[in-house]
Parts: C-alpha cells; sequence; structure tokens
C-alpha cells in the first residue's frame, strides 16, 4: 500500500565519486555501468545546461499536482537533485521561476521531471538547470499528496533516494549509490580505453579493422561486391 | 553495475490472495494500493482475454533480442507470468505461437511485455493472453544478454520478481508482494463499499447527494446560473 | 476569466433532428456540414456501440479531477450525452462502472470524453456506450472546479451546451445546434444522391467515369503510359 | 454549415492592452485569467523570439492547403497575429519565407498554426516569428476554400477573431478580448504577488512555510519519517 | 523529377504463388525473406479480416485528396490490392462504402493506405478488408495528381507495382516479385521445420534445450543464481 | 530475399551539381523536384548544422545494432552522406564521437539516420552534422548483419546509393541521382522566379493578386463579409 511519506534522511554516496561521474557524462557512465539506468530519449534540457551529477530526492507526484515538490525541496541538501516522478502521463507545468529560486537559494542543483516546466526564459537566465518532458505553461494544484524519498520510476527508470543522477545533452542516466565508486572506475576505464581509439581513427584507420571485424562479418556472412548489378547474378 | 544473471527462485504470494485479487480487477486493485502500480496505458490485451493474476518472473531483455524470454520460462512455475522490460524503446516481435506454445505446456498463465507480438490469431485461437504496446512481426535475435528475476521496469511500472500482476481490459497493475494481503483486504472492502453505493445511484440518486459534494462545491466556489445569458452580467 | 459555473438550462434540438442526424453517422453528417466539426482521430469507441446522437451536456474538467463529472449529470436529461474537455492532456480514468450506473438511471445516452475511462467490461456489459482517447484505471480526485454548460473544446472540436453529438465507429462529430435541421437536410440529401452512385458502382462503373473526372486529369497533366519502361524515355 | 467567409473587420482590443499582456507572458496571462486559454505543449517557438501579442487573425485551412493564408493576410492589419487552424491533422509546410515577407511588409506580428512551417532559416534572419506545431518542407496547394475570421479551434484552444495571443517560449495563450482588461489587471496583481515571494524565497524561506501548508499537509495525511527504514514498522 | 504517370501494365507474380503466400502469413513470410519488408506496427486492420495476399497496385497521393485512388482502381485487375502511400503524413478519411462498392465489383482485394478510411461499419458488413493507419470521416479532395504503379513508399516500406502484398491480423508484409517464389520455398521450409519444433515444446522442452543455447549462454557471461539475495554478494 | 551484401561501388552524380543542390536548400529542391523525396518531419539536425550536400552512402541496419555503420564507413569516399535506415523503429544511440572522429579522418560529410544518436556535445564542437530521428545514450552492439549500398528507405524516403542528399533547418531531402541535374535547373529557375515575387510582397502586394487569386477565390465560392454579423442574415 503506497501511503503518503516523507523520508527525511538519505544515504548519499561521496561528492568526489559524483563529480567525477558527472564530468564523464551520461553516454559513458551508461555504457560502464552495464547499458542501464537510462531515462527515455524524451526528456530533454530545457536550456543546453552543461553537464551536472547529484544526489537524487525522489519525488512521487500526482497528475497536475506539485505539492511534493515542496516537501521535496524542504528535504534536499546543498548538491542535490530533485527528480519528479508522476503517477500518471501529463505534461503540466510543475516547476517555474518561483520554485526555482526556492531550489538557488537552497542549493539544489538541478530537476529532472516526467512532466512539463515553465518560465523557460527565467530558468535559463537564472541558470538552473532542468530535464523535462514537456514545457507547458499548465499551471498546477496542490491537494493530493505523494512522497518523498520513496523509490520512484521516472521517465521509465528506476530511481532510489542517493542514487546520483547524471545529466547532459544527451539524456539523463541514474546511477545506483551502491554502484557509483566501480561505475565511476569503469567509466574511467571506458574513456583512457577511447583515447587511443581515437587517435586511431583519426588517423583514418577504420572500425573494421581496429576492432578486428573482418573475421566475424565474413562468418556471418556479410558478402562483397563490386557493383548492385552483381547482386542478382 | 548490471551483470547479467537468472535468479532461480523467487517468494511467491499464496495462491489465494492472486487469485481473489485476481478476481477483482486492475481498477479496483490499484485504487485500493493508493493509486500505484499501474503500467502506462499503452499496454493493451491482444485480445479479450478476461482477467488474469499471478506471480511475476521479470525479464529484462535487450532491444530487437528475445534471448531472455527462452531463460524466463525455464524458471517459470505453473500459474506464474512473464513480465518483460526492454533496456529501450522498441516494438519488435518478441513472441510468438512456438514460445507461447512453451509456455501453455509449462504452465505460464500470461505475458505482460512492454514491446511487441506477433502470431496473435494463434495466441487468440491457443487462449494464451497476452499484454503489450505492439503488434509487429519483426523477427528478434538472441545475441545479448540481460536478466531474469531482477527488479525491472515494465512499461512505467516497477515490477520485483514475485510481485502479483493482476491484469484485465483495462489495463495491468502490479501488487508488491509484501502488500499482497493488505491489499487484498482493501480490495475487498473497496468493492463492498460500492455495492451500496451502486444501487443508489442505480435508483437515480446522484453522485453530488451520495458523497454529499454540494458543501464542497459551494466552498471551493461553484455558481449555478440558470442560463448562459446570466454569465457576463 | 474563467470563473466555475454550473448552467441549469441549455437549448436543445428537436428530438425527432436528432435521431435523424443520428441514423446516417458521422461520415455523413461532417459531409453535409461543410466538412468541420469532427473530433480527432484518436477517440475511439470503447466497445463497438453502433450509432448514436443526443444534445451535448459540456464539461470543463482539470487533469486528474472528476469533480465536474457529477455536476454534469446532475444538470442532463434522458437522451443527453455528456462531453467531457480538460484543460490539458490527460490519460486518467474519469469514469468507471458507478458514474455509468447513475449516467442510465439518469437517462444519460453516452459520454464522450478528452480523457481516459475504466471498468470497461462493465460499460459493455452495461451497454453504456462510450468515446475515448484512452483506456486507464488511474483514479482521479475531486478537488479543482471547472465548469458545466459553457463552451468547451473537446478533442479538438469546439462544442456549445445543446450542439448535436453524433458518434459511431467513424470518430464523433459536432453539429451546431443552429444548423441541426439544414445539416440534417443535406446529409439526408447526401444519402440519396449517394444510393444511385453506389448502385451504379456496383455494376462496375468507374468513379473516373461516374464522377467525369477524365478529362480535369487530362487537363491537370497526368499522362498514362503503357509500362513503366515507358517513363524515362 | 460552414460556408466560406472572409470577414473583413473585427473588434480589438486596445493596443496598451495588448502590449501589457505581452510584456508578462503566458505563464503569468495564463493563470490569470483561470488556468484556461493554453494551447497544447506541441507548439514551439521556431526560434528564440522572445515575447509577443496581438490581435489574432484567424484562419481555417484544410490539409495540405494554404490558400486562406493569403486572404488572412489581406485582412490584416499591423500589429495582428495570424492564427491558422486545420481541419485535419496535418504537418505539411503551409509557411515560408516569401509569405513571411509578406506578412512583415503589411505589418503582421507573427505567425501561430497548427502544422508546419518551412523556410525556418530564412524566418530567423528576417526575425518573423512563428510557433508551429512541425518544421517540415512539404509544399501546399491552393485548391480548397476555408474562411477567415470566424471562430476557430487551434491546438486544442478555441480563439475567436480579435482575441488577444500571448505567446513566449513556453507556449501560446488565448485571451479572449472581453476580458482583456480584467486579465492585464489580475495579471499585474500576480506579477506584484510574486515580487514579495521571489524575495523571500531566495532568502531561503521554503514554500512549505511561505504558503502555509504545513498543516494542511499533516491534515491530509503526510507524515514524516527519518529513514526508509522506518517505512514498513 | 515526379511527374504525374498512371502505368496501365504491371507485372503480376503467379496466382499459385500469391496464394501459397497468403495461406502462410506475415510473420512467416517476413522472417522467410531475411526479416525485411515490414509496413509499421501502426498499420492495424480494420475489422479481423483473416489473411490476404495479391498483386500491388501502387498508388502515391496528396495529402487530402484521394483522386489517384479512383485511378487505381480503374487499373487494378480482379485479385489486386490498392496500396496507397501519401506524400506527406495524413490521417484523413480517402475511402469509404462507395469505393469499396466500386473495389468489390471490379474485384479488388484489399485496401492498404498510409492514412484513414471511414464507414467502418459499412466496410465490416461488406467483407471489403482494409488495413490503415487511422480511421477517420475527415473527407478528401479531388484536385492534386500523383501517380499510379510507380514504386512508392507506404508505412515505411517499399512497395514496387506488382510485388505481393501478404496481410493479416499481425500487419503488412511486402514480397519482391522477384523473390516470390524463393520466398514461398522458404516459407514452406519454414513452416514445416517448426511443426516438430512445436511438438517437443508442446511437451515441455524448453526453447534452452531444443535450441541448444546453453553453452552460448555461459559462454556470453549469464550466471544462474539461487536467490536474488547471492546477486551482492 | 535479403542476402546480407556490402557493395563497394556506386554512381555518383558531378561534384558541381551536388554543391548546387545544397546552395539551394531543402524547402525548394523538393518542390523543383515535384513535391516528393522528404524524410517524415521528425528528422532534426542535432545542432544547426548550416546547409549540406552529398551522395547517398546507403546502410540498411538492425535495431540496436550499428555494426553496418562501420562498413559504410569503409566504403565511403570523401564528400558522401551516411544515410542510415533501420528494419524496424528504435531510438538507440547507433553514433557517437568515436565513429564522428571516423567519418571526419575519412572525409564522410555528415550523417542521417532514422534512430538515435549520442555525444552530441561532441558532434557540435567538431562540427560533425547529424540530422537524427532522437538523441538517446542507449548503446548498440554489433551481432546482426545488415547491407550496404542497396536501396532502403529511411525516415518514410526511398533511397539508392548515390542518390543527392540535400539537408539543413527544414528536414532532409532525397533527389534521385538520374534526375540530379533537371532538378538543379528547376531549382534555380524556381529561385530565380522568387526573387521578383519576394520584391513585390516586400512593397505590399498581395499574394491575392501576385497570384491573381481573387477569380478563382470568387468562382470557388468565398465571401467577403464586413462583420461577422453579417454571417447568419
Amino acid at each position: 500500500m503506497h501511503k503518503p511519506v516523507a523520508i527525511r534522511n538519505i544515504p548519499r554516496a561521496e561528492q568526489s565519486v559524483i563529480e567525477k561521474l558527472g564530468s564523464m557524462g551520461v553516454a559513458t557512465v551508461h555504457e560502464a555501468q552495464g547499458r542501464v539506468g537510462l531515462m527515455k530519449p524524451y526528456m530533454r534540457p530545457v536550456y543546453d545546461g552543461g553537464r551536472i551529477a547529484g544526489s537524487a530526492i525522489t519525488i512521487l507526484a500526482q497528475p497536475g499536482d506539485n505539492w511534493m515538490v515542496h516537501v521535496g525541496i524542504e528535504l534536499a541538501q546543498p548538491g542535490d537533485i530533485l527528480v519528479v516522478g508522476i503517477t500518471a502521463d501529463c505534461t503540466d507545468g510543475y516547476f517555474g521561476d518561483l520554485l526555482a529560486h526556492s531550489c538557488m537559494a537552497r542549493g539544489v542543483k538541478a530537476l529532472i521531471i516526467d512532466a512539463g516546466v515553465r518560465d523557460t526564459l527565467d530558468l535559463k537566465e537564472m541558470g538552473f538547470p532542468v530535464w523535462s518532458k514537456a514545457i507547458h505553461s499548465k499551471g498546477t494544484v496542490k491537494e493530493t499528496l505523494g512522497s518523498v524519498n520513496i523509490p520512484i520510476v521516472c521517465a521509465g527508470a528506476q530511481v532510489n533516494p542517493g542514487d546520483i543522477i547524471v545529466a547532459d545533452g544527451d539524456g539523463v542516466c541514474v546511477v545506483p549509490r551502491q554502484h557509483a565508486e566501480e561505475v565511476r572506475d569503469q567509466s574511467k576505464a571506458r574513456e583512457d580505453a577511447e583515447v587511443a581509439k581515437r587517435e586511431r581513427l583519426l588517423k583514418g584507420e577504420l572500425g573494421l579493422d581496429l576492432y578486428n571485424m573482418r573475421p566475424r562479418l565474413e562468418e556471418a556472412g556479410l558478402t562483397y561486391l563490386d557493383s548492385i548489378d552483381d547482386l542478382n547474378k
């Protein structure tokens, strides 16, 4: 049974781990943790806000109702990121310049919301980064409870309070807190491995050769033909 | 880090609890557990298969790859329901008549899949119920691992192995195993309460009176006017 | 300024006109009134409920909130149809078996809603016809006012209280009350004209000849070629 | 019956009212007029064109046919905004650089269209602001009549000729002409009230306290817990 | 350059080949020809019309304009299937009972259209099968030329005049005429191979064993664990 | 039957023709070749990359599998554009900074893909232009063959190897190689004709007069009324 609760204390990863994950970006982190944890591709930055990372304050809200966002801000610590899942599909504007001012005053780093936001011009000018499903002015009410800091689903991804959120122009990725250090290390290893590959590719070497794909392509049955006229011969 | 695993043993709710939940249907169960746990409305029955309930065998599969479904069938017990989440949006046809025959032979009760299925005519004739995002013939490969019986997200809902799935023409609801008995009791209470309401409504009593809404409507500011011509007076 | 109101009395078209429009169906009526008044194609019957027509009780509701539906039922007369527009996109289940029982007890003929409904099995068994955007179990609250019997937009169509709603398997069409008789006459004329056309087509006459299209096709520049090989000659 | 007409003269709000509404933006105006009048969130600016407001020249056009846009330009006065609704869903490119030049020469201020536009690079360079559903190059024909300056539905919103259109990065809002002054006053009041709130929030005061939400949250049943471990105690 | 043409004569596959392909259905044929040729999953039967196959009369039409459908009917032979692609996305109702009567009189077997149709009740009663993107009453005009029997794209699939269309409840597949016999043979071989598999699966043999998947799963790194508690050990 | 092949040599249009087509842009070229050849409007530039044109290297890939992209790069010549169609709907991230480096090293000019891409920040910084359906980080595998340089469908458009791709902020257009010179000439003629029109429109002349529409509007039945009050007279 869902009973509306607000959990005051959540575990968080170490700040240095969070920062390192943020510096590597969504595509790398997603690969490094085994190609899981991505939010749906409809989650887009409201403005080009670079790369961020922080600990998730999870908010389960009702459609057309942003009451719980206020409780989420209360429970956030500086550096945290608000992550809002809704109990049903909704594009209403849950968040605008007033809430953004409140977030900035409290040190909240960003908002990830599976719904709409508004006052986008202000958000950009203030420099408060937001990833959302929609931009819409439709106002919300404050009538029905949800919960704060319970496990939620946001844009197709499972998010537990304290998980690390990494977001950039490629989307949003959730790193489970327990795996944060391992994922950081794997991400680092992946980045390092890519340096050499990038250099070889820049020199004109083909991926076919770099990754030694030719034998497998042949085994799988790819046939090279000189011309399309050879196709039905 | 996601490492591909297949968990052999999962906890299950009592059969009598599962059956009772199934008899009450998605709308009632969803309300009774606090209006959470619904999959997205795009999940539709492939044919009108009535109401079902069972324990979830959870399957995390890759886009265009149904390999893990075979492992899921291996680990299912009679009465279980396969629940398939995909690591990215996909409408390919993961499941058709051969897999359905395998499921029926092993006692698997139904399939819930956040992707496509095919051989829908056969599924209907065999009486194997399926709720899916799409119907598409596109075949899948068996090349990349996922996992079986780990927590997954399917069509926007968190599903743990052993959770109770309730599905009917209204969609699909997930009841966490730990809450199964409580939700059954609340569902029963809700159903009982509706009997009297239904009778009063059938006699022509208005919801306004049955639920005593008039004072709250007035307080909220609803104004009754005799005619639209009074609107701008 | 939108101030929440409930208008008690609305004008209605004559019953015989409404019935005649209903007997002719959506495609004919839409053509007859100049190809306007259609709701979006996403509005689909919850079950195959034949053809209906009735006077619109218009309901403006808030996302996730079905409070105003209760007020709409209060103000409906036998033979009326509830038409619900929402102030923002929403797929929640605004309407189920209890409200359907209430509607049937009060003589309400059908529901047209730009949102979701639930208890679809009951709706079909009861024979209460519904056209909706979605089927979803998500429950709604009763917290925020809208209005009843003011002009609304439902699924892209303007609806005034008392307008005639015609609905069938092809969708939903709105006939402005002031034009009801004229549209009925035009629909009748159109139907009559189609009888002869249908017979000629059934005998194998081509539309090209029946509608005398050949000279206009030639004038517009259509070239008949014997074979695709002549195309690039 | 829809008969194709072009209405030459329409009422307009006072210029000072229009300008004031434009200066306050979509989110504020929408709230001030009772949370109605918004177009769907799929209406997006083709380029970041700031905030505009003007009187609506309404155009009802057919799918794939931009003939009526020419008539709309004829009937527009300097400062007007063209608002185009289509009789069916369409993403074709109704409007490009030639029509934009014509609009600018005649003093038309902007275009709002529930369809597609093209020559977007030119539109940006010329500084002609457009809000549309799509960007697509598909050309349109000039074969079938619609109407100009009749009531239309555009992107889910009712628009009467002479209504005030307010548009910015948050979307598009329609203010009925009759309510323009009242909405301006309410918008102004709302803006003023927000100044103090913004300051208090910037000092770190929580919305929970600013809006005195705590007693209502408690009454509604929100429970604060120290840790998620307390949840199932 | 597209110049509007109507090609009178097209090649067709042998009738016996067409019939055999139709008897095997979309999923089998699609697999047999190398997993290509499927239309998008949004193409759905208007009513459950079983399985059909026939030679494609290809029609390239303009948005909101069904003129070319009349020319297509003129050039069809008994047993042919009309396949309509549109030059832009459109859901208008291109086809209804009059055209269906004309088709049946001329022996046209079915319609596949990447747009909308109407008079769906009549289509079902007449037994004229249709696969479409949408059901909508919106009427179309006859003003702008397209072409008949040129290569087109319909719902994401390339269709040449004379290609074999196979359609059933799983969707629509296009078999290039040149490959018809080979695909028939491969489909037959595939069907035959499935008989034995189906029997073994029905006896309870697992796909894991039938397809000898266990060594490859192990090689790929799938780990079986007894319980989820072993996951983080 | 689809058999996986890679065609080494393809015909290409003359470089001067390609450049001229690129300079005129999508909207003009599409009009000039008879309003065909456009990809769907969901194909958008990842960043504002101006206008490009080049010869198509066509790649048919499987969902979630970018193996064939590597083969496509091998077979591309400087100035070519990779065009990737997928055998089923997919939004996975097929292409990122490593492949972009490889493309730039080999002289590949751009990527057009009916799926997702990632590392968008890098793509922009490197100046490698991409038009795609989605931006998503989801990684792809290299397990299943497709083909290179066979005819494909990409985002609704037929593309043959060596066809000219023109892309800009308005979308993507395919010019069949055989028609390249004719389309160039028609595009040029169209551009020239627009110069005079643009000047006249800029002087305030109406399209109604410039295109001599008034007689046809009158003939079609458009009625000018002084006021909306005259509408129901």
